[in-house]
């Protein structure tokens, strides 16, 4: 999406052919840095650093990593460690296992002297798929705001979203975001709900940052309000990203997406979900079988900003000694999720819903 | 409550027997700082400034205001001019008012040399009044208490509450939090989720600062967290304060607050409502006819905090020139609240159940 102006994804291949551009999102919103990656150590720093952030990014981030590796020795030696070095940089980030053993797969058969062109193909088409897989949940979700956008005569679809599923998080549209910047791309007039999302404060920094940047309407608010807007006929539209949706259509997403989905459930406002497939857990049926991964106290205690002379500085906001506690994710129970949006479709949060865009999965999920 | 370790008020005669000392609020809760008045002007600052807030608390400062005038000058036209000048430093604050012209009405029939120690006696007896009011709402809401410790076998009592409705706000005892200081002081285990209640953080600022004082056991959480907390069985009971009930019994008060009214009946937690008369309006029936104060996007857009150099500063936390919304309060409808708690007794949030804790009112409820 747009970036200083000019159509910009979060990583690319830099005109030397060879180099990786990175946007480095440990200054966002306050600074649009770029960064370029020439070894894996660099890709590595990267991925441990959070320069790079989100699972499919960080996929990709690897990718090129390896292909820098293989660059500087493309032996069996070097490929190894190549894999091995970054997969320790996230440990639990399961897309970027996912990636690297992809690369080791698709590298490991060539000659040893068809492996740099063959790596950078790869990480090429990692990348690639990741902006059509996110373009097509856009796509399909769409046609939900044009839906909506004809009940309005004109004035914009109200849309909410809590953290940032947005492109900062892929390679380019992002999930949750993707059918907002077609709609806007489209010429349908949108206005955008950004809950700051404590405690990290990801809609404050990023979804809000990006929808500026692309310039499209939105308004920044306490993660409270939502549900005042709601109650007000303020809000058309709910749409979040996910972190893992069980085979039964539950939910788990960033703290505090399940008391947007209560009030949009009470206000008979539709809630939607974007995902890629990859999101989805076969294997777990309930959500409440999910575990929440908690967080350290300093997250609740401290605000990260910028002080009015531009320097970045963390505030406390509670006395000296505040117990706290950081559940970083809850659990959105199917009842209350309207739809699935994925790059195959919009369907029903349920099994049934799920197996009728994924019918290949019928013996899994059995 | 206690402060330093202390039985504190908010507001105190001084030991000279005319001056009058309260806590400055406007450094909670880095600092405890406590401030003498001892002119009608040193009392509007305090009322202007927010050195002073809550509404109790503002009426009782309002009424020390006018002793303090009278002090210096007794005359008929001293205290009208006190009255108004101590009027407008918070406009539309109407405790302010009513106490302001309580004092009018008890010292205007008045001889003037009587009227500096009527003035006194009247001022101590509106902040005796409120702790008095603020005390018989925690022991009509230590009984709810009480029944749910039954049930935990000695483990604590879980209660959640949301912005600060405590002895900050009040002289002493608070009204959500007045049940909980009675548990807590009757050697019931209590622990309390501290909700910091963005975008003002009263919930980190105040009542953390409150809890942590008293010695009274807690945790504060982001504002997303309550309802993942609620599904985990780990809340067995929400208190709030609010700014004003209707008589139908919908609940106007700090944003955020029907978000975890939500999450309460979702998951069968009983939520409860803790109030003075003061607040019910017979005159409104249903919460929607409340009118909503919208505040500056500033206090959306950017956190106050402690650096770690001890100094106080504010940091904006999303990128310069972000639109934002910052509605102050919500509203829950009476279907979501188990129960009021008044300096009368509990009763239904209906207007039946008003009726019943205030029968006088039948006329003008009608």
């Amino acid at each position: 999406m747009k970036l200083d102006g000019v159509p910009s994804r979060t990583i690319w291949l830099e005109r030397d052919g060879w180099s990786v551009g990175i946007l480095n999102q440990t200054l966002l919103p306050h600074k649009i840095d770029r960064v370029t990656l020439r070894t894996v150590e660099d890709a590595a720093h990267a991925i441990k650093s959070m320069q790079v952030r989100g699972a499919p990014l960080i996929g990709v981030t690897a990718a090129y990593g390896v292909a820098l590796a293989m660059r500087a020795d493309a032996s069996d030696a070097a490929l190894d460690h190549a894999v091995k070095f970054l997969a320790v940089q996230r440990p639990t980030a399961v897309n970027l296992r996912w990636a690297l053993e992809d690369m080791r797969a698709t590298l490991a058969p060539l000659a040893v002297n068809a492996r740099v062109a063959a790596a950078y193909a790869r990480a090429g088409a990692i990348a690639e798929d990741d902006v059509e897989m996110c373009r097509h949940i856009g796509l399909n979700g769409l046609a939900l705001i044009k839906d909506l956008a004809e009940k309005k005569d004109g004035r914009p679809v109200n849309i909410l979203t809590h953290c940032n599923a947005g492109w900062l998080a892929c390679v380019d549209w992002g999930t949750a975001t993707s059918p907002i910047y077609q709609a806007h791309d489209a010429g349908i007039p949108v206005h955008v709900w950004v809950d700051e999302t404590r405690p990290r404060n990801q809609g404050a920094a990023l979804t809000a940052f990006e929808l500026l940047q692309h310039g499209v309407p939105h308004s920044l608010i306490a993660d409270n309000a939502g549900g005042h807007f709601m109650q007000r006929d303020d809000v058309d539209l709910v749409i979040v990203g996910t972190d893992r949706v069980t085979a039964g259509g539950d939910v788990a997403n960033k703290i505090g997406t399940y008391l947007k989905a209560l009030a949009a459930h009470d206000n008979a406002v539709p809630f939607y979900v974007a995902l890629p497939y990859s999101t989805i857990d076969w294997s777990i049926e309930k959500g409440a079988d999910i575990p929440i991964e908690e967080r350290g106290a300093d997250e609740v205690l401290n605000v990260q900003g910028r002080l009015s002379n531009g320097d970045i500085a963390s505030v406390a906001i509670s006395p000296e000694g505040t117990p706290a506690r950081n559940p970083a994710f809850d659990v959105t129970p199917a009842r209350l999720v309207t739809g699935l949006i994925t790059e195959r479709g919009v369907c029903a949060a349920s099994r049934q819903g799920l197996l009728s865009l994924y019918p290949e999965k019928k013996s899994a999920a059995a």
